[in-house]
């Protein structure tokens, strides 16, 4: 017997297609939107049929955007001599909202996985290098995850771009704020003493 | 300056309401959509726009059901003389799940909680009510959850059916299969000392 009707069958199969969202949370999800008057499931909708037609990728940097160039990128106050390059549009989102970066990003949408098939091409590399050897660049800030892909990607973009004039930099490495060292993981603690910094 | 794309922040906007989806979660929700084949925003978006449409609430079970009378009031092979009365359709289709029950059923639409407002006219109470007096139910199995909501629900429901010839019943209270004794709660242990069944 049919217990559960297809069109909420139909948006839990929808739901669960989303990262991190089982059949249980699918389930609960899709029965606490029928509940509710039905606005919320059209905005919901009208915002998901939107999304893609309205937003595209900047030519530039490759962030997303409803305008080409993006909002960085057109901005003449922005540094554009140092790129930070990382690895998702939703990095440079959180590097934004600390305020305190005012240069121009180059978004690789993926790290080098040769595992799962990702090489050099399947992520935004050659237009990285053609964005360096236009000129205008003066410092790589390398962004990539502290992870095993993001670290080895990272390592590809030095090799890459040390044949060129520009500047490499990382992000450091070391205790985050307000921890307690005995908390540290034992691979923070080594890499925060190594990178130590003298006071000045 | 804009940094997150209107079509996305309205998106992540509208994900947020969802229970149990925060800030934080809606943005990974709405940059993984963003990130795949517009296919599958597309398929929720329309699961999302046809929901309330195609589902209405059975006349004589209030569940969710794309027919009136739904499925199982429908099935003329379960038993009509047994009502087991839920909180939510969720119980229902847990209870389903079992495959162990074949009466029919009645959804409360909510539990009674005074401090939100919400007395025997704000869920299905009059109309179980009706359906007793109909005549044709014999036995009401009040499954309404464990909580202090749903055993105030239930001590109601009680007080209300006892003045007619209907047998009530409740859910056995107990040791969850598997569980291991010495990790069960005081209460739960306290509720299996006090309903322990003879061995037969």
């Amino acid at each position: 017997m049919q217990i559960i009707p297809p069109a909420l069958e139909r948006l839990m199969l929808a739901l669960s297609e989303l990262p991190g969202i089982g059949k249980k949370t699918a389930m609960r999800l899709a029965l606490n939107i029928l509940r509710r008057p039905p606005g919320m499931a059209l905005e919901l909708s009208s915002a998901l049929a939107q999304l893609h037609g309205a937003i595209q990728l900047c030519s530039c940097c490759f962030t997303f955007s409803e305008n080409d160039p993006c909002a960085i990128c057109a901005d003449p106050r922005r540094d554009g001599s140092l790129v930070c390059v990382v690895e998702q549009p939703g990095d440079l989102m959180a590097i934004e909202k600390t305020g305190i970066y005012h240069g121009h990003y180059h978004i690789l949408h993926g790290v080098l996985s040769p595992i799962d098939g990702i090489g050099p091409k399947e992520i935004k590399v050659s237009e990285l290098m053609a964005r360096i050897k236009s000129g205008t660049i003066k410092e790589i800030l390398i962004a990539t995850s502290s992870t095993v892909p993001g670290e080895a990607t990272a390592s590809y973009l030095i090799d890459r771009i040390q044949g060129t004039k520009v500047q490499v930099t990382r992000l450091a490495c070391g205790i985050p704020m307000g921890m307690d060292i005995k908390y540290a993981d034992r691979h923070t603690l080594a890499r925060a003493i190594e990178s130590r910094n003298p006071v000045r």
